[in-house]
């Protein structure tokens, strides 16, 4: 029913989307482990998808904002695909990859939608160009150019913070070619996701709508959203899981609790450092040898990267899900020796 | 308890809030009619007062952006109290009034404060400061001394698109004064108002969340909101009422339900015309003379207006509340004469 | 010339403006002196004007942003403008003034521009309606009513980071009103300053263009605007006609070398603290008892007041326009006191 | 001197900047030819550049916003400069290249910075990170490891409209880096543009201020600014360079003349298409084959293109570089076909 609604009359060929091919669940939006010598550490990252996989995540995105697309190479970015695309297949395990695909221009992005079909993804992931301002109507076509000479469905990712935005109604004229399948909001913007989904279900009820806004899961999935790319699901796949399926059971008062419960994790993950310094932490703290990001830190973000570590351990402990760091969590008292160094910091300043 | 932690040695007197006092539900941000002399009609008002209150509505929330406050001169603005405070008392109804409340300085503001408690409202919903910019500091410091000094209830009223900001960390540093009962946020930033939540109810539980955002009523009380200000209460009291309980107890189905249908109208009210146009060609659709707006609009608005109001009726009589238009609802065959008329506007723009 | 080629053929009567009545030059957007019990102290307004004006000031624009219109009522604004306008007429002298008229509604602002021309003010300076966003439609109607029913000439106010924009498109429809006369532009956007005089010049020559930018004031009148409202004229009215002068006289290298001497000067006054208590603080280094703002200080913002006043008085001092303040401006050895005073602020943060 | 106060003890060796090397005048941001199978076109490169070393231009800005640097591929941006370095040079011609440099990573936009030091380009233009917002410690940190790591000198490139700010006191703290040696500011910030300059020259004198905002280029020049990088010079430069020495001698009402004169040709190109669209209509004109851009445009966008083709023809006719086009520049009779083509889609529209 949805192809053919499409009716511009374009040669859409095989494709007659149903229900049963929705794309839905918790995507993990992981980061690249890197080695010493700041090149992708593949056993690390295989590594890390069997933990996400054991920990029953829905399924694996690589390439994403959170997944520092912009920091690697072309090649670089393949090469993630083709390691997550295997892993996630090893012993018959059957995990949806959905890879953030985006590169420099329309024909070198159709390449790389195609090569990851090949490698067997469940769909790309594509934001609306950045740098340039743009107005929608090329946005619209930059879509509609790319989903009709792709073999991979494509799913849009709106995150106007760094990009253009893509407007509700360029959704709304796109959501009816077969291989657009769905978009991901991560605009923060929860009106704009509730009216979209009243202006698209009924043009195309299986599109899917995956929410990027970490503090919003539960209420996005109980106002009918299919689910979302959390990059916090990387640190605590058991209780984002968890969250999620409650939510998607109707159990509202248990999944607001759990939502609840990580604000602050997420808060400092978030925002503690700048972005994604603060997963990248999180991940150490689950146990993974992350390297040092290519985005170099100044020695105060380091200091203060040692410092939210910390907090992320005190909180994921909290879960249980690992132990609390040496001292423990007592934030109380704070040692002499830090009051001794703010001090310094202090007369430092007032020296200049 | 929330009194007893307010520990600043201030001669915090009589008021120990309790539940019971919390201020919750629907209040209606209504609009003022106006005469052929384009002053208040009252008799209009008081009409208006009582058929919010027969359909059911929880609270008046006169003055507030909707109530057009800053086109009333200072005595009009008190004016509207003293009619709504009265008639929403008449006949020993009790209805609580949150009267809008801002003037030019933190003095005036106090009187207002002060003589809308001796109206016997129920609070004063109060702004930042607009106009000049200012830091969160100050933004602290203002609500501080007129929460200290004032014999209202104070509910803050976050509007960032209008005005300065209350960030959420001077929201949790104001919690705790006994006479900041509650926020009403209209920001449409659903992340910052679920994070509000977060902070807040460990340090005062009967705080009051009341959200402005129109599109996202029902997921706001799903997560533990207290309710809203909801304009579009004041044109649709009985549907929006019916939603709200709803989702008060629990039939999360049926409240999303008719959260998703009344979408278009709120968007045709809201975005169709210079804010708050909508509202009034809304109130005229339910049958009230609302008069003339102060801001006067351009010819093309004017148009606008009656092209959007044809609109509202046919989406307020599709839940059977008033009759559709004369010559009905059905939008497509567009006559003749209006073809004309565009085709004549475009000559005459290629002429220019 | 100008007023023949508005061609709407309303009845517009009387005037034809030429290039004589021009508003040109520094009109000083100054603050109003509050009395201990924070009433207008009008005795220290008229000595305010007069040390304006013996210092060679163009012309007095009172009940500005600086002037604090927002904080004042409605009869208040009026007995500001009536003060200035009988103080500046004083013994036979004559200094324009540009009166700032915005009030509640259009009728209102009306009345206030009338009056405003029977106490012989030279124009009035409206900005676009503030609060509520609004289209460039409503903006223009705004001002073309507000010029049709005004007897007093009219100088848009564009100030978009307060109020909405006054677009150039906007400007251009409108600068060929008989009673629109000038543009006040405070959007420090200068591309936008050139190419609406580039656009309005050759429809009315006449027309003002007053920059309200103080940092780009010698560019401005270099590339032919006709002057500037400039809150630092209040503070340093000899150093800032000075330079208005030799960059009318196109003495370009001298003006451009004072812009650059007041530059920090403009900064600790406009950013040292919330807008426009640095303004306050210059005037008082200039002998006025300005007595204390309406929109209270925290005791932090009290204190940094404090310090940036000491400042300001170094920076006037270093033009030999008052003594420097007791201590001397050696910033060098800041006392032991003031590092135990931040120690203890520290260790007051982390005992939180 | 320069070299000498910057205190941080590393082994800044050979490099003394004095002000004979300082970097001024205008530099071309232009664009790259592409051929019928959309790869770059040397050929046209190699005209393009002889065409504006002829015409007088300072220097070639290659890869810049302009230059389309994000939809080449990595070794396409390293061949655009190999060519443009190379042609530069030919016949004995000296013609600084400063060479826009960004790359994924800070390791690979050091080599990338070492490789345009080997092909002999004078300097090479750096963006601030984009896509990830960024904390302004985390940007010094970013330019002051690019600086140090590098053996070409550094001119930072601030348009913060597309990228993370470079605060002013970033500058500040940067501008003593030997290796760094200038600001090119697009961000339509004049009073910034002058507040930097005042506080950058009394700590390093030959530090370049190039202005990227093409509408002030004039008053950039007179307050002391070092020269620009201005797209329209690749379609008029022997405008430009005309109107830019005449601001460097002084001779400022013929200057600003030209300035005025050539603000709708910037208009056009700048705003009137998806940039940098028009800069690409622009090179056509001046008879460069450029290709179709890689960003590819919709049916309404390509029409519009043509449109303003058109203009600009006509703009530049009146210079007396071109000839008119092909049925004059006499826009008042518009034919009727257009008017039909005109009703016919607004018929169509209705339909809808």
């Amino acid at each position: 029913m949805a192809g053919s609604c499409y009716t511009r009359g374009l040669p859409y060929l095989e494709k007659e989307a149903t229900m049963a091919d929705k794309i839905q669940g918790i995507f993990c939006p992981h980061m690249v482990p890197l080695d010493a010598a700041n090149a992708i550490d593949e056993t690390e990252l295989r590594r890390l998808v069997d933990y996400l996989v054991e920990h029953g995540i829905t399924g694996l995105y690589p390439n994403g904002s959170t997944g520092e697309f912009t920091r690697l190479t072309e090649s670089e970015r393949r090469r993630v695909i083709e390691v997550v695309a295997d892993q996630t297949r090893r012993a018959g395990r059957s995990v949806p990859v959905l890879a953030g695909a985006y590169e420099a221009n329309i024909d070198m992005t159709v390449d790389t939608m195609n090569y990851y079909a090949d490698l067997g993804c469940r769909a790309g992931a594509v934001i609306a160009p950045y740098y340039y301002p743009m107005s929608q109507d090329s946005v619209r076509t930059y879509f509609e150019e790319l989903a009709e000479r792709s073999r991979l469905d494509l799913v849009m990712y709106n995150i106007p913070q760094f990009t253009n935005e893509i407007a509700v109604d360029t959704v709304v004229s796109l959501c009816q070619h077969p291989r657009i399948v769905g978009i991901k909001d991560s605009s923060r913007d929860f009106p704009r996701y509730i009216v979209t989904m009243h202006k698209v279900r009924p043009l195309r009820p299986e599109f899917t709508f995956l929410i990027g806004c970490e503090e919003i899961l539960v209420p996005s999935v109980i106002m009918g959203g299919d689910g979302g790319t959390i990059a916090t699901s990387g640190v605590v796949p058991e209780v984002i899981m968890k969250m999620y399926n409650l939510a998607r059971e109707g159990r509202i008062e248990e999944a607001s609790k759990i939502q609840y419960q990580v604000l602050d994790l997420i808060a400092v993950m978030l925002t503690g450092a700048d972005f994604p310094e603060g997963f990248r932490a999180g991940m150490t703290v689950r146990g993974f040898n992350m390297g040092r990001g290519r985005q170099h830190q100044s020695a105060a973000s380091q200091l203060n990267i040692e410092s939210i570590t910390r907090t992320i351990q005190c909180m994921v402990a909290e879960h249980g899900l690992v132990s609390p760091p040496a001292g423990g969590c007592d934030l109380a008292n704070v040692d002499e020796q830090t009051v001794q160094q703010i001090v310094s910091r202090v007369i430092a300043q007032l020296d200049r």
